[in-house]
């Protein structure tokens, strides 16, 4: 088998009962893969066996006694939850036995812990959150998407890097355009971070394509989008809330009365076709970038077509290596300037 | 007549091509207002002949020589645009002609100018762009959009006193809920200033509701979000680049084949409906909010129903007398900390 995913089967909304069905679907798609299903023994292997799937050899359950609640503090859990389900994923992947790790629980406990234990690569200093947002051209990679707040311009550059090569390997975009999340007011053109960002990012080799606007990324400026992880995280979620409040008219709007409920029927598999377009689900799978090892952090609250695609994301980025290909580009950069 | 409004006629992307049509429908929503259309003397006689209200008492022309351009740095329009129809419009206000003025024109430019001839309001460090956003639930007063970067906790609070009192008084909201936009990442739970807001406001009067994030703004959680200027505007872009999207996909898919066109025509009246839900003009008209007298800010690309409704908000705040209902709020506060 070509590779080795290690799976939180514990965490999430639902755990189980999403993450092993999730694993079903994702084989199909990596028929290759090996899961390593991280949880309790007795749940799992019910669950297992619920499934016809027990004596899988793409399957197998490894024991951890502890997991991490939904709203438990990532530093109780970092100390306290040493054998939790989401720690020994994390570890499989520390010693070499998965080329990857996929969970849906806690976000800050299991950036804690996937920092504590793997570390940063050489040359940075904080880890990013990097997600891909649909545009209206395909999509863009924007980080950080909140692991940091207050970031510093210097970090802003290694995000960049970090964008710029996951973008030119899994996309295999030649040189992606690199930009800079700011504000347009033309009295103020942004802070001091990200001027300063700008000029550092213009000294590199990467191809920096300039300031971007919020609006910028929807309509796809750029195939890379760096911001502060506070700002990341709010434009983040206030886009989800837009498209939660769009649905909601209209689907208010169609269920109006008889007719609008007809013409809603009739409309409906274009209205679907449409809703796929922008499902959340085929966006799902955020990556902990900048770590010795691949983090791959699906939504809590998502069903098994999200978390498998979360495992999807896992498989391509440890295909691609992508780790250690982010620390060369960093040595050529850092001899560059030296 | 009951209000005198003055109005920057040549600013925004179409100028008197927008502006006067513009005025025309505001009065028949407030058939007592008086008009001040600033800007070439010349040009405006024109417009208002062609649209028959040359010699209509609810309108009037004041010559002004210059104007800013959309792309001029503050500056420079601050400094060698004197005689500008932004800088005249606002100077009415000064010297109490108008009871508020409106513009389309440059932000930064009429920021810096509003600041400059107008002055801030005693207890008020820094104004700040105010606008109702929709939701779920109706809208939310959200500031600042933009006018200031890199917030401080003090600056927040600020905000929190101006955005109450707004959401009171124009809308009747008996002690709004005040929320602070965050992010909800359990390992940071936001940056320090952001902490320090929060327990500041908690020691108001204020009716403090607590963190909210970006999905939490269009769920209608609070009557008014306080945030950084930076933060609030990219917030504002990216959702407005969302709703584009949207409509960018709906369009694409019911124009796909003869089929989905088909549905489309049946489904038109209950889109249409949805699409006027949403329609960026009905939100149109931002607010200077912290200066020594109104200024609102109309989108500079926006049609003459989108102008009109900038000039009803100008209108409804001048009939509430905002600023000095803030400045007093800001006094009992003052004095309550004595």
């Amino acid at each position: 088998m070509s590779l080795t995913i290690s799976i939180d089967a514990m965490g999430g909304d639902y755990g189980p009962e999403v993450v092993v069905p999730a694993a079903i679907l994702a084989l199909k798609a990596h028929p290759d893969i090996h899961m390593i299903l991280v949880g309790d023994q007795d749940v799992l292997t019910d669950k297992l066996q619920q499934h016809n799937i027990l004596d899988n050899e793409h399957f197998s359950i490894h024991h951890a006694s502890q997991q991490v609640a939904m709203d438990e503090s990532p530093a109780i859990a970092l100390r306290t939850k040493k054998d939790s389900s989401m720690r020994v994923a994390i570890n499989l992947v520390k010693d070499g036995t998965a080329s990857a790790c996929v969970s849906a629980g806690n976000t800050g406990a299991l950036m804690a812990t996937a920092r504590f234990v793997l570390k940063t690569l050489p040359g940075i200093e904080r880890p990013a959150i990097i997600s891909e947002l649909p545009t209206i051209k395909g999509h863009t990679y924007v980080l950080d998407l909140g692991a940091n707040v207050d970031s510093s311009a210097e970090h802003m550059v290694q995000f960049a890097i970090m964008g710029s090569v996951l973008a030119e390997l899994v996309d295999g975009i030649e040189k992606p355009t690199i930009g800079l999340l700011n504000i347009g007011s033309e009295e103020i053109k942004g802070n001091e971070r990200v001027k300063e960002a700008a000029r550092l990012i213009a000294e590199t080799d990467l191809n920096y394509y300039g300031f971007v606007e919020g609006d910028g990324l929807y309509r796809g400026e750029v195939d890379v989008l760096v911001c502060d992880g506070f700002v990341g995280n709010v434009a983040l979620k206030a886009s989800e809330g837009v498209v939660h409040m769009i649905r909601h008219f209209l689907r208010q709007s169609f269920g109006r009365n008889i007719f609008t409920k007809l013409a809603g029927l009739i409309a409906s598999p274009v209205l679907k076709q449409f809703r796929d377009e922008l499902d959340p689900r085929a966006h799902n799978g955020a990556n902990f970038i900048g770590l010795q090892g691949i983090v791959i952090k699906s939504h809590g609250g998502t069903d098994e077509i999200g978390f498998a695609n979360a495992i999807n994301i896992a498989v391509v980025e440890a295909e691609h290596d992508i780790p250690n290909k982010i620390s060369k580009h960093l040595e050529v950069l850092l001899e560059g300037q030296a």
